[in-house]
């Protein structure tokens, strides 16, 4: 089978075998997959990750142990567990110490026409919600992983820092999933305008800088990745307040721990969440996933996805086996 | 009167005017003092304070407005509030906007015969409690602090890094406060063992590395201010887990934001506590800080007291005006 592979420092297609299924896994045929940020991070040597590249699909499940689930439309979470330790038997492989990585650490991903992860990943996706809306089901689910970190009610005054694909999402789930007052903050006037479509208060970054009344913010979410986007989220962080790290940087960055410490702020790391609030924000249709779609591509051409998905102005890619 | 004052660049004792009490005010007459690190960060220009240094006191109300209190002796919580804001109406100075804070921020400090702080910021020290061990309110007020930002039970893992004041201050107070099992990292033998022989498990640092069992733990303290604390602490900290911020670092900290991201961990910083539960520490005894007093100086060697706490192997260096 073809596949999107890195490694040896080089990305490329492939042919190689069909996954089969391990113990207690299923076999999936991938029909649609998108392309996040981690995937081109990969690519610049984050995670020291060879192989297969990609974590975000809907596909169709092929074979597997359990028979009941053939044939089923499924999305999978990410993160396979070694089943035994004391995470794993609560039900959460999210930090399984020996777990591996859809596509990021140790199992090889999703772009390609066939994967394989443990049954007890797979969500069924509803009817109403069509492969091209599945597909986000991975960082949406990452988005709502932030409420699992921080408390957040319709009280709370929360800003989202950057407005490419994890910070629009960020935004519509924190609103949609809390009515929080949200503001979310970027540099580019198309993109802000999804966010403000669904009823969330935008701002540029240059105004934000014009704004003399410093506003702060009970929760601000780190979402842009970019060098300043941290140094910004502290100084919008009420004291006290709480800031979501939710952009796995690439290198390191510098902390004013001083500050930190002086207005005794909490900084909180959100990584991966759970499919099923994402799952059910798509089928009632609380969030747009839609606009968020530049481009597709037939996994043949998955190297030119790559590289559209890192020009400026470009949401999400998807790759279409 | 004499003060220890820091200005233009100059460590100093100079002769100045007796404060007097502005609205709401008492003035103390200081009858003991001590050097904490944040005293010798000011004098490595940390928080560009000029003026008359020190935060940790007790002393005797020498004159108030409300006259019930004179005479009485007392310790003085550091945060003196605008008096208005909501934060202060709601009893809270320490995060106000407009706060000063004694020997800190705009307002002169405790390195002197007298000083002035609002009544409301004076707590009544307990006969049993002599001077010696009440002018520690402070910082043990700090390591109380901590608990206002982290829940730990008697089922949390803690350690605490670093084996200077803070460090012995808040794995004692932690261990008193949460009955947790506390364990103190630090370098130095002779400092351990003051925390050791109040039942905390203590590691020298060379241990922990050598040790292969990768202890994690659910909280981490970083007390040691040190460039490897932060670090340390980071590796120290179980996924999902909580590193304190305690030291005020002066200067920038890198950090691998990647790694907070990857195993959500959450970073509070923790500064002010406040003093009545350090009083009722102290009041029954349940932490030793005697054992940290190193040396004592009449306030008129204060420029050598402040030399002396920042010989290697001291612990707290004590001033009497």
């Amino acid at each position: 089978m073809k596949a999107l592979r890195y490694e040896n420092g080089r990305l490329g297609l492939a042919e190689v075998d069909k996954p089969r299924a391990e113990a207690g896994e299923a076999v999936v045929r991938v029909t649609l997959a998108g392309v996040c940020n981690t995937d081109l991070e990969i690519v610049r040597g984050y995670a020291g990750f060879a192989g297969t590249l990609g974590h975000e699909f809907v596909g169709v499940v092929e074979s597997a142990a359990d028979g009941r689930i053939v044939g089923r439309r499924v999305v999978g979470e990410i993160n396979a567990g070694c089943g035994h330790c004391e995470l794993c038997a609560g039900g959460d492989a999210r930090h399984c110490p020996c777990r591996t990585v859809l596509g990021i650490v140790g199992r090889d991903g999703a772009f390609a026409e066939f994967l394989r992860l443990p049954i007890v990943n797979l969500l069924t996706v509803p009817d109403e919600i069509e492969d091209a809306r599945a597909v986000f089901a991975e960082p949406l689910g990452a988005a709502c992983g932030i409420m699992e970190r921080v408390c957040i009610t319709r009280d709370t005054r929360v800003a989202v820092i950057g407005d490419g694909k994890l910070g629009l999402l960020c935004a519509q789930v924190i609103k949609a999933q809390t009515a929080a007052s949200v503001t979310l903050i970027g540099k580019h006037e198309n993109k802000l305008n999804i966010a403000h479509a669904r009823g969330i208060e935008t701002v540029l970054v240059e105004e934000l800088h014009q704004d003399s009344s410093r506003r702060k913010f009970d929760v601000v979410v780190e979402a842009s990745g970019a060098n300043g986007g941290f140094a910004l989220a502290v100084e919008l962080t009420r004291p006290r307040g709480t800031l979501v790290l939710k952009s796995t940087f690439h290198g390191r960055t510098e902390i004013d721990a001083s500050r930190i410490v002086v207005d005794e702020i909490s900084i909180v790391g959100s990584r991966c969440g759970r499919f099923a609030p994402a799952l059910e924000l798509l089928a009632r249709n609380a969030v747009d996933v839609s606009s968020l779609i530049t481009d597709e591509f037939p996994l043949a051409d998955g190297v030119r996805a790559m590289a559209r998905a890192q020009e400026s102005g470009v949401l999400k890619v998807l790759l279409r086996p």
